[in-house]
């Protein structure tokens, strides 16, 4: 009789988790209710917006409520339906969170084409940060051929996708990212024009050098130093999507913003967006990123961690820029 | 023969700026060159963003060199033209600066119809600010019905319009002015839904009562205190474009803004403008604005001083909210 092992939420940490804010536990599995199905996870899907759930900080959304299930979206098999879209075998994309089996209400539930989204790309590059990627970029960053991109967390699932969608609209790109191994792979894999060392003692200057007609479009996902690093580079109308703020995810004091002088002097806009709320993409997003991974213009990475009780080590890893590619828990094999 | 009394700027102000940054002159009055028309300053414009013109800080515009004549934008009457599209007499609108006589480059006036735009009107309501108002608010902030708009510096040239744009648009408006006369200003002439002084102590509470479905606009005219306020009150996706820092223009340290998280997680947009990027829609203006004001939908007010000596004195009662309505000098009557 097969247990659900879970990882749940323990206590909240003050400034960066640690092991001791994870349990794992052991449960029976569950059954399918009615309209539910119960799937066995396959992939589970590791993101910074995790750090958010863990506090209970006003946000955009309900924090995990202590002791219960992490949080996270998935791709699972279909055990038992009890719903009539699914049948046993189908493989979906749900919110299955961190547990090696979830019943879920079959509404809530995407039917996966592995043909369209191989792997555990529904999880990365062809799912939400994708998505996160084309929305923040096309939609809030309107580029322009000729224009210069700096995106930071360059080298992860959104960075990547972000960089690759702005070279496939004619810009310069710039990225930021922690390491020489990283910093290589955006430059000699992905192509972006440069690459920027944030861990470098030269940071700064390295940055400046690297955009000698400033920056048109900001893509922030880390906040902290290196918003700080870019803000002075800004152009007259640049624009910064906002999608992720990692830095300050773990800092525990009040983080003030730039100074609101610098947006009205250079009218800036500064956009703060959330992939959620635009789920009205989706179909435009799956069609032209899907074309351009399938042709190769857009290639990803993925850092696929091994079992689920690596789980809470592997995210801790994410927060600290350890990962290398979109980051996925290996659950079970199908 | 007539002398052209001019203003000068004589040093740079740190901080607020005092009279002994100004200096008064009398110098010949110029000969209109080729294409230039000579005009006698009707009436003189003063805006706060002429705090901006004072220092040599980097801004969107080209500082005041020390020692020449304060800019701003007049109303004059045409001396003498050699231009073939004004003739003597005519009224034009045109940067004539702080100085009883101009000279200036026909290219760069504009000819005024005292029907369309009687007495200083073409300068406040009917003119830059007016276009300020209109441009922040339905460009940038694109209110609709039912939704909550604070302005700051209510007031003011700029925020009675946006307040009262708002209130045709059929927003809840809350106004935020300094001391009572303002405040029932703008409640009993205006009509805007609440007005909260921003120098009681009870602002902070006496705001967030005044916006109990939180704020969905917030047109920003004044930064520091007022915008920190008002900060917290923000709904999820709420829109703030900054017309203006008036507080800040004075304060000589850095000034950081709101923590990006906060842009983040309420999906914010904050943009800058200025209305000079904005020309292109003066005729939806002044037809929409020009239109109003007509039906005395639009009110507006003026607090006009008399004699360009006054001018240095009359700005830095402005810079601290001493005024009443659109601020204009009375050079010469015509």
């Amino acid at each position: 009789m097969p247990r659900n092992h879970q990882i749940l939420l323990r206590s909240r940490p003050a400034g960066m988790p640690s092991l001791e804010n994870f349990e794992m536990i052991e449960r029976p599995v569950p059954e399918a209710k009615e309209e539910e199905v119960l799937t066995r996870t396959l992939f589970l899907s590791l993101d910074p917006y995790m750090r958010g759930r863990m506090s209970d900080a006003k946000s955009y959304a309900t924090p995990v409520a202590l002791g219960n299930v992490m949080e996270g979206q998935t791709i699972g098999q279909v055990v038992t339906s009890r719903h009539s879209g699914f049948a046993a075998g189908d493989l979906v994309l749900g919110q299955g969170n961190w547990q090696e089996y979830a019943s879920i209400p079959g509404k809530t539930l995407r039917k996966l084409d592995p043909a369209l989204t191989p792997g555990a790309t529904a999880l990365g590059v062809l799912g939400m940060p994708g998505l996160t990627a084309y929305v923040g970029l096309l939609d809030i960053g309107q580029p322009r051929p000729g224009e210069t991109v700096v995106v930071s967390a360059a080298s992860g699932a959104v960075g990547s996708t972000v960089g690759q969608i702005a070279k496939i609209k004619g810009c310069r790109v710039v990225g930021i990212a922690g390491g020489s191994a990283k910093c290589r792979y955006i430059v000699d894999e992905l192509g972006f024009e440069a690459a920027i060392d944030h861990r470098s003692p030269e940071f700064g200057e390295s940055l400046t050098r690297a955009c000698p007609d400033g920056v048109d479009i900001y893509f922030e996902n880390v906040g902290g130093d290196v918003q700080r690093a870019v803000w002075p580079l800004l152009n007259n109308f640049a624009r910064v999507p906002i999608c992720g703020l990692i830095a300050p995810y773990n800092e525990t004091g009040p983080t003030p913003g730039p100074g609101l002088r610098s947006v009205l002097s250079k009218r800036l806009t500064v956009r703060g967006f959330i992939v959620l709320d635009h789920e009205e993409r989706s179909a435009e997003f799956a069609r032209d990123v899907g074309g351009w991974v399938r042709e190769g213009r857009v290639k990803y990475r993925e850092d696929i961690v091994e079992g689920l009780e690596n789980a809470p080590e592997a995210f801790l890893g994410l927060l600290q820029g350890r990962n290398f590619g979109k980051l996925i828990v290996r659950v079970a094999s199908a």
